[in-house]
């Protein structure tokens, strides 16, 4: 049988990630492929309950190393579960963040610089993504976007946070080129659908 | 001020080590320390909720990566907000199982090797125990003894994982015969707490 796709999509909070991704899901659905969507933190029983934990403002006095700890507990398990056995049985998994976030959130966002590769290789294995899709928007435009929502522990910290974040996916991008395609997410929502259409495709016909 | 002490107990399930945790920290009470008695997983309110997550019988399709990094993210917690803070003022810290067990029970238990330390020693730092006490007895003795209680997920792991767990702890005295104390668990509980109660003045005054 012939491997699927695994391709990711990343940026800060309110880029629009989840727009996206739903018009990339029907899009690949109406060609007939088979799509799995899922998410980070979570997409499994044990990662959604992790998740739960990570996301809630109650645990305010989270350290950070816990927190990537997390992270990367609830990937090892979606990994396993879910990515490996349907991109190994054919399908198209589209996940709404993956380790890129760790590594702008946690590695950039609270500083905790190479470590957070360290930890999460062991959580990821051999399961990179083919295609990783970054939304680039100003961190305070993004912010602004979020603001009539109830936001998470995560989407509560600092303008400086946010801006880190957004420091690090950069650097993610300029470093690993061949994978990780940054579109501009200030532009109109079908603008930025046809450019993500236009690079699934490429990689689908490599 | 000066720095306490940080004092773990280790051993397979059903070894006496919560019997022995209460007659030391009574015994050091009784000398008029201020003992802090804190667990693992566990300890503090955000570990807690990882530790049921561990535990939970529930959640038999956990990965083993998961499992290893949901007990770090418990200890990096741990350490940071209790065991730290605690030492630090003075205080004798008690743990019932600390990073020793993850070696034991994921790096040889679950066969992880190598990649249990790589990952714990984030959740570590440098707060390393200044005394273990190691409690030996026949895994399948210790299975005997807690069988008429309900098991959590990881005690209801086969007899193969028991043992090496049991071969881990072996390994780990041997290589860290400085700060791991092993002990004869099949001895009389009065004796067993004698010869802790030895060490741990060794340690005092030492």
């Amino acid at each position: 049988m012939k491997r699927g796709y695994f391709i990711t999509f990343e940026g800060g909070d309110g880029s629009g990630k989840s727009t996206q991704i739903k018009l990339l899901q029907d899009f690949l659905t109406e060609q007939g492929y088979h799509v799995l969507l899922t998410r980070e933190p979570g997409g499994t029983a044990i990662s959604e309950k992790i998740r739960d934990i990570i996301l809630d403002k109650k645990n305010a006095e989270m350290c950070d190393m816990t927190e990537t700890m997390l992270y990367a507990a609830a990937r090892a398990q979606l990994v396993q579960q879910v990515i490996k056995p349907a991109v190994d049985g054919g399908d198209i998994v589209i996940c709404d963040r993956f380790v890129d976030s760790s590594i702008a959130y946690q590695a950039w966002g609270r500083g905790l610089g190479d470590l957070v590769w360290d930890i999460n290789r062991h959580a990821v294995g051999d399961y990179m993504p083919d295609l990783t899709i970054l939304l680039k928007l100003d961190p305070m435009q993004g912010m602004k976007r979020i603001k009539s929502r109830e936001q998470d522990r995560i989407e509560l910290s600092s303008d400086d946070f946010h801006r880190k974040v957004y420091e690090g996916y950069l650097n993610l991008e300029a470093m690993d080129s061949d994978r990780i395609k940054g579109i501009d997410a200030s532009q109109g929502i079908d603008r930025i659908a046809e450019q993500i259409r236009d690079l699934v495709e490429d990689l689908i016909n490599r």
